[in-house]
């Protein structure tokens, strides 16, 4: 069992065998009310739900309307009529999307409510189960709403991985490989070593790796947003590849799973670190070459993207101020640093470094042939 | 200046002559939004407005509509329209409508901007201003959503209370009436000899009144919010008066005005504190007679109240859990406790009582003529 601390409240990370496990450690289940990701209720079918209090259990689909400001009224409204008071518990089951919407009703539902949160994604339990945050969007601002109050108890159960389709958990390898690169040189390289052949692993070995990255990816996230839980400083490394990866996701249209943009928007980092001297093309190539099975054939859905789009995609990023952009860039393994680009070097270099490396799958060639002279230097 | 600390920043809370004082003092307004009362708005007229950027003005009006959950979607947009991001400001200027709104808004933007907070009513100067809370309506919920999200500086202008409606400085007293009676004999007693006369008090003299009485009700609340602040343990004594005068609002449709709801509800858990025999009768008859300046002739507006409506009333309140009540009763002045009353008692004394004080106005007899004998002791 892990303790975290927060501003909030101190809470646990505790693993269990199996769901059931995970929601017989709740104890009394009558002042609970469940929050359950709607494709995994269906799933858990009658046998599985009997454990929990059907009166009290509110779905909840997992996109990106349902944890929308205006779409979040009714759950509120739902949990209120079944009578969620001040000295209830919110149990939240599901992924991100359950994440998200769930910590924010618990944070806000009588100033804040006890809850607990069981991620059933990789993405989830790796990564955003702890720290604290909610993202919720509104009108066409995305995660520009939210709230920092963490769950007071976190239950990882690897053993619902099991069943996540391939996309979804290369998504989540995203930020576990993310979490490594930001870590060391050791850690990214053991990383990689165990992921060899990832895709053909039998059963048990997919989870007993998974279990094992899960608790590697907190290790490396735990200090950080301990030291910095509002992401004033250091935790804002932690948004590593998520500028250019947001825009990805927004020009794609959601095609591209969030995971894998965040490696894509690495990939750029890194080519644009290089650009600017940063960090040797060889650190560079090398990335590139082993990222690729991690993301590919997803570039490809940024083929059609045009400057403006992308660029307008850029600004909208909530860590962007009015001119210029903010973006965590690199020296290497476990050495990111947050700098601000002109407008002229986001013309000048970040547009051009990216056009070319859409144009080459992001697979390679990622030095422009002309130099990067005359840019100047990122200010940090 | 005063300090006051809070588990998510210390804020300041500073005195100023003039609104333009105050506005003066925000310094660079470039950073700036503004979230005003609309009927303040209107009346600040052309000249006064000059000092604000009229492209960064949001207009609110002062209703618990505007409050709600639906509602504030709109004022979100607003505000992200005109470019309100994470390392800009909010400045508040209104009562506790704008100062709920203003909180809710800076807490959950970017998961928390800065805000000031200028209040231009007696309620929030002297009481609401400080202490982090705000409550948000949801559907027929009122006060069930909100955040502990303090501002960054409170910002107190006696001046703006000059030209308030008779009827709300009274309501603002009636939180004021209430702190004293939380703190000691003597500060109570104090306060209702400098309020001999209030009424028929010359501008400057109202002005001073209003000024000093606001800081001696911070020096009550202030080191209480910084023991409790969120409102587990003695924290909720300030609630004094308030669950039966949020019942009162409730079922006289918001006729009746808060500060002097909660007086009436003070009076209430004073006349229960005197049935079951936990203060002499003679204190209670003394604070019967001493307020009623302060709430006549509201009181009326309970008169066709039922039991059915009233007891709904207080269920509905959130501090209310499934079976019982419970509220705040008094052993004296500074001597409050949170008890629990059985289902029987709400029955058997809470609403006779009730009833009681209703026929009678709020004016005495508040003895029934029963004995409270067998209807057992409340559980603290």
């Amino acid at each position: 069992m892990r303790t975290i601390q927060s501003r909030a409240h101190p809470y646990t990370v505790e693993e269990f065998l199996t769901l059931d496990a995970a929601i017989e450690s709740l104890g009394r289940l009558d002042q609970m009310h469940f929050l359950v990701d709607s494709v995994l209720l269906d799933r858990l079918g009658a046998a599985r739900r009997q454990g929990l209090p059907e009166s009290r259990i509110v779905s909840l689909e997992a996109s990106e309307h349902a944890k929308s400001y205006g779409a979040l009224e009714r759950v509120f409204l739902d949990l209120l009529e079944r009578n969620l008071k001040r000295s209830g518990t919110l149990v939240v089951i599901g992924g991100g999307v359950l994440q998200d919407a769930g910590c924010f009703i618990a944070s806000v539902l009588s100033r804040g409510i006890r809850w607990v949160l069981i991620p059933t994604t990789l993405l989830a339990q790796a990564d955003s189960c702890i720290g604290s945050k909610s993202s919720i969007n509104i009108g066409s601002y995305k995660n520009q709403l939210g709230t920092f109050y963490p769950p007071h108890r976190v239950l990882l159960v690897p053993d619902v991985l099991r069943t996540l389709p391939y996309d979804e958990l290369r998504s989540g390898l995203g930020e576990v490989i993310k979490l490594q690169v930001l870590s060391s040189e050791a850690g990214f390289e053991e990383l990689m070593r165990d992921l060899v052949g990832f895709e053909a692993f039998a059963d048990d070995r997919r989870e007993s790796f998974l279990a094992r990255w899960v608790r590697r990816s907190m290790d490396v996230k735990q200090p950080v947003i301990e030291a910095d839980e509002f992401d004033r400083g250091q935790r804002l490394l932690l948004n590593y590849g998520h500028t250019f990866g947001h825009a990805y996701e927004s020009v794609s249209d959601y095609g591209i799973p969030h995971g894998i943009a965040v490696i894509l928007g690495m990939l750029t980092a890194t080519a644009l670190s290089a650009e600017l001297g940063m960090v040797p093309v060889v650190h560079a190539e090398r990335l590139f070459s082993l990222l690729r099975p991690w993301h590919e054939p997803y570039a490809e859905r940024l083929a059609s993207v045009g400057r403006e789009q992308l660029l307008q995609a850029l600004a909208k990023d909530k860590k962007n101020s009015a001119t210029g952009l903010t973006c965590i860039l690199t020296r290497g393994y476990g050495a990111m640093e947050r700098m601000s680009l002109t407008p002229e070097q986001v013309a000048g270099l970040v547009w051009p470094t990216i056009r070319r490396l859409i144009d080459s799958g992001f697979s390679g060639g990622i030095m422009g042939t002309d130099s990067s002279a005359g840019l100047g230097k990122p200010t940090a």
